[in-house]
C-alpha cells in the first residue's frame, strides 16, 4: 500500500519532477489501446537513469507494491493497463538513449525507452536496418516492442521483435540486475532467458537496456497493390504466392470495408469497389525482385486480379504503406469501440480464415473489417461496436470466442503478435493444456513471490 | 534409489528389451563427446511411443529418480552426462518418427529421436530446407539439437536450431503435456517457453513432439576456399566480408594445424602448406551468389589470399565440406585428449581472437588447433592433450580459462553452440551476475522441485 513516505521515496530516487499522483496525471495511465476496463493507478514514476530503475524496482519489491512498465502503451491486449488502484506505473519515455550502434558488429544498445522508428531512422543512418515495424512504430517504445514481442508488416520475410534481440539486462524484485544474451551472433551460455522475457509482458522482470541485432538493408523493392472482385480469390492468391516459395517482404490483405475506411481517411487513391487488395512487397538483389514481381503478379492475375499497381517510385510506395499504417486509426473513426483480434492460422488457411470471418460477421450480426498480414497467417479481423450498447457486446464477446475457435481448429494460435495481456489469458487454456498453465505459473510464483510485476497479465491469476 | 519393483515398472512400461542394466551397458552412456568424468546410470530406458516416454519421466518424478534424456549422445559440454550413479538414462532414438512435414506451410513435426540429417533430407525431398547442420549432424537427433541449441555451418546467414524452433510438445515431471509455441509463423500467445527449453539441456522438461520451421532452399549456391600464408590476413578477411555487408551461408576458418590433420585424415586436396584457409559458400539468387562470389575474391586477394578455388561443382563442393566436417575427428586422432572450446567473439574481433588463440598456445605450452564459424565469430580453438598427464592437464585447464577471460574481454561469450552443460556452468557467473544466476535456478526449482530433470547441468547446483 501506497504511504505518503513511499511516496516520498519515489520522489527522492526519480525527482519530485517525475512523480505523479494527481488524479488527471493518474487517468492517463489508467487504460491503453485494448479494449479493457481501465483502472487508475496509485502512482506513476518516470526514471531517467538505470539507477533510478533499478532503485524504484527494489522499492515496489520491497514493499510488495504491484508495478506495471509502460512505454507508450500502445499495447491492444491491456499488458499497460495497471490491475489494481494500489498500482505503480513506471513511464520509460525518459529511458530513451541509443547507447550504442555498432557498424562492425550489426548490433545496437537501447534503454526500453527508445521510440521504434527513431531508433530504425538512426540504424538506416547508418547503413543498418532494423526490420521489425509495429503498426504503432511512430510512438511505440522498444520496451514495448520487446515486452510485446511485437509483430509488423515485415513479419513475413523478417520476423518478429524476437528475432532481433539478441540480449537484455533487466531488473529481478529486487532490484538486480540479471543478464542474458550477448553482442555476439550465437549464444548458448545459461538459460535463453531472453528467449523467456521476450513476449513476458513485463511480468518477469523490467527491462535495462537491450541488445538488437541489425541487419544489412535490402538492395532493392518493389511495392504493387493487387484488385480482386472476389475476396476469396485474394485470399488464395496469398496462399498461392507462399505456395510458389515467394517470400516477400511483405504480403497484406484488406477487404472492401477496410479499404473503404482507409481510403475516406487517407486519400492514397486506393479502389474503393475493389472486393479486396493485396499489398506487396518484394526485397532483396535486384535481379531477384524483378524474378519475384513478375511472379507475383503472375499468381494474382491467374486469381483474377483486376488490376496490379505497382508503384513507381519510393513516394508512391511509401503512400501505400502510410495508408496500410492508417487502417486502425481509420477503423477506429467509424465507431466508438474498435476490437482489433490477431488470431493467426497457418498460412495455407487464410482462404478458410477470411470465409470463416465473414460467417462470423453475419451470424452474429457485427461488422467486421479483415485486414493484416496475411502472408503471416496472422489476420486482423476488427469488431466496430459500441461497448455500451451491452445486447451488441454480448454478441462481440460471442463472435470473438467464435474467431478463437475457428483458428485454433486449423491449428492456429489466439494471438499471432499483440500477446496475451488481460483480454486472452482466460483463453490460454482453449490453445495450450492446463499443465502449461501452472507450469507458466510456476515460473512467474518463482520469479516474482509477491506477485508485483505487472500482476494479472498473461497467465491470469 | 532404484529399486528391483521399480525396475519392474520401466520394463512394465517400455518393455523388458528396452531396458538396460548391465554394466557392459550403462557403460555406453555414460559419457558424451565432452572431456568430463564419466558417470554410470543405473538404469537406461528406451520408450518406443510417446506415452511410454511420459509414463517413464512420469515414474522418475513420483520416485526422485534423477533422469538424463540421450539422442546420440554427441554434445560437447557434458549434457548427456548422467550426474549420479542413481540416474536414470532415457534413450530417444526408438522415438524417431518425422510426424508430419507440411509444405504448404512449410513446417514439420518430428519425435525428438529423429537423426538430423535424415530429416534435412526428408524435407529436401519435399523442396524445403532445414539449414542447421551440427558438425556431428550425421548422426545427431533433433531433440538433442534442440536441447542444445545446435549450431552448425550455416549459422551466420540462417541461425542457429533457436531460429527454427515453433513449437514444443514436453512432458513435466509429473508426465503432464505442456504446449508451447504454434504451428503459425508467428506466435505471441502465453509465455515464450519454447525460447526458455531450447537449449535448456533436457533440465527444464522432456521432448515429446518438436515442431520446426522450414524454408525454401537456395536457387543457387558457389563454393571456395581461400589460401592465405599469414594466419592474421585471414581473420581480417573474415572481417572486411562482413563489413562489406556480404553475409555468407558459411564462413569458415582453419589454421594449418587443422589443415594439415584433416588433410591427413580425409585426402580432399587441402594445401597443407597454407598458414590458414578460408572455406566460403554463397547462396541465393544466382545474380546475387555471381556478385558476392567476385566481391568475396576481391577481399581475400585484398588481404593477400595466394589462391582462390572455386568448386566446379556439387561434388567438388561436398568434397569441401566433407573435409571440414570431418575437422574434430581428424584431430581427435592426434592425441588421447580433445578439448573443444567454443568461446564466440563479436566478429569483427575475429583477428584479435586468432591472435590470442596463438598466444595463449604459446604461454602454456600447448598444441591448439583453431578452426570454426569465424563468420559467426564462433572459433573452436581445440586443444590436443592427454587428460592423464596431470601437469598439462593443469596447464589445460589454465587455458580454458584464459581462452574465457579473452573471449569476454572482448564483449564475447562463453559458448556460442556447444552449450554450459557441466563444463562451463562454473564459470557462468564470469560473463553474468550472481543474481542471473539465481534467478536461472528459481527457475530451475520452480519446475523441478525434485531436482531430478538432468541435475547439475547449466546453472550448477
Amino acid at each position: 500500500m501506497l504511504t505518503p513516505a513511499l511516496t516520498q521515496e519515489f520522489k527522492n530516487i526519480v525527482g519530485a519532477d517525475n512523480v505523479f499522483t494527481d488524479d488527471a496525471d493518474l487517468m492517463t495511465y489508467s487504460y491503453d489501446a485494448a479494449v479493457v476496463k481501465p483502472v487508475i493507478p496509485a502512482l506513476v514514476a518516470r526514471p531517467t537513469d538505470s539507477e533510478a530503475l533499478g532503485r524504484v524496482v527494489a522499492l515496489c519489491g520491497e514493499n510488495g507494491l504491484p508495478l506495471t512498465v509502460r512505454g507508450a502503451g500502445t499495447n491492444l491486449s491491456g499488458g499497460t493497463v495497471p490491475t489494481s488502484r494500489e498500482g505503480i506505473v513506471i513511464l520509460t519515455n525518459g529511458l530513451n538513449r541509443i547507447l550504442e550502434i555498432n557498424e562492425a558488429d550489426m548490433y545496437a544498445v537501447v534503454q526500453p525507452g527508445v521510440v521504434t522508428a527513431k531508433f530504425a531512422a538512426a540504424a538506416e543512418a547508418k547503413g543498418l536496418f532494423y526490420p521489425p515495424d509495429p503498426g504503432s512504430q511512430a510512438v511505440s517504445t522498444l520496451g514495448g516492442n520487446v515486452a510485446e514481442n511485437a509483430g509488423g508488416l515485415r513479419g513475413l520475410k523478417y520476423g518478429v521483435t524476437s528475432n532481433y534481440v539478441m540480449g537484455l539486462k533487466f531488473f529481478d524484485t529486487k532490484g538486480e540486475i540479471v543478464k542474458t544474451g550477448s553482442k555476439t551472433v550465437k549464444c548458448a551460455t545459461g538459460y535463453n532467458l531472453t528467449g523467456l522475457m521476450v513476449g513476458s509482458e513485463g511480468t518477469l522482470g523490467v527491462f535495462d537496456e537491450i541488445t538488437l541485432k541489425l541487419i544489412p538493408p535490402p538492395a532493392h523493392r518493389k511495392a504493387m497493390v493487387a484488385v480482386f472482385d472476389e475476396m476469396i480469390k485474394a485470399s488464395e492468391a496469398v496462399a498461392a504466392i507462399i505456395a510458389a516459395r515467394i517470400i516477400p517482404c511483405t504480403l497484406e490483405f484488406m477487404d472492401n470495408f477496410t479499404i473503404r475506411a482507409v481510403e475516406s481517411y487517407s486519400h492514397a487513391g486506393l479502389p474503393t469497389d475493389a472486393a479486396a487488395l493485396l499489398l506487396i512487397e518484394v526485397d532483396g538483389h535486384p535481379a531477384m525482385v524483378e524474378e519475384d514481381a513478375v511472379r507475383v503478379e503472375e499468381i494474382c492475375r491467374r486469381l483474377n486480379a483486376t488490376d496490379i499497381r505497382v508503384a513507381r517510385d519510393d513516394a508512391e510506395r511509401d503512400k501505400v504503406w502510410a495508408a496500410r499504417r492508417s487502417a486502425l486509426s481509420a477503423l477506429a473513426k467509424l465507431k466508438p469501440t474498435l476490437v482489433l483480434e490477431d488470431a493467426t492460422v497457418p498460412r495455407s488457411r487464410i482462404p478458410e480464415m477470411v470465409q470463416a470471418m465473414q460467417d462470423i460477421a453475419k451470424k452474429f450480426r457485427l461488422e467486421i473489417g479483415t485486414f493484416g498480414h496475411a502472408g503471416d497467417g496472422n489476420l486482423h479481423p476488427t469488431i466496430l461496436t459500441d461497448k455500451r450498447n451491452t445486447e451488441e457486446w454480448t454478441r462481440v464477446e460471442a463472435a470473438i470466442e467464435a474467431i478463437f475457435d475457428k483458428a485454433l481448429a486449423m491449428g492456429g494460435t489466439l494471438s499471432g503478435e499483440h500477446g496475451t495481456g488481460i483480454a486472452k489469458s482466460c483463453f490460454l487454456e482453449k490453445e495450450t493444456s492446463l499443465a502449461t498453465i501452472l507450469y507458466s505459473r510456476a515460473v512467474k510464483a518463482a520469479l516474482d513471490p509477491k506477485n508485483i510485476l505487472n500482476p494479472g497479465k498473461v497467465i491470469g491469476g
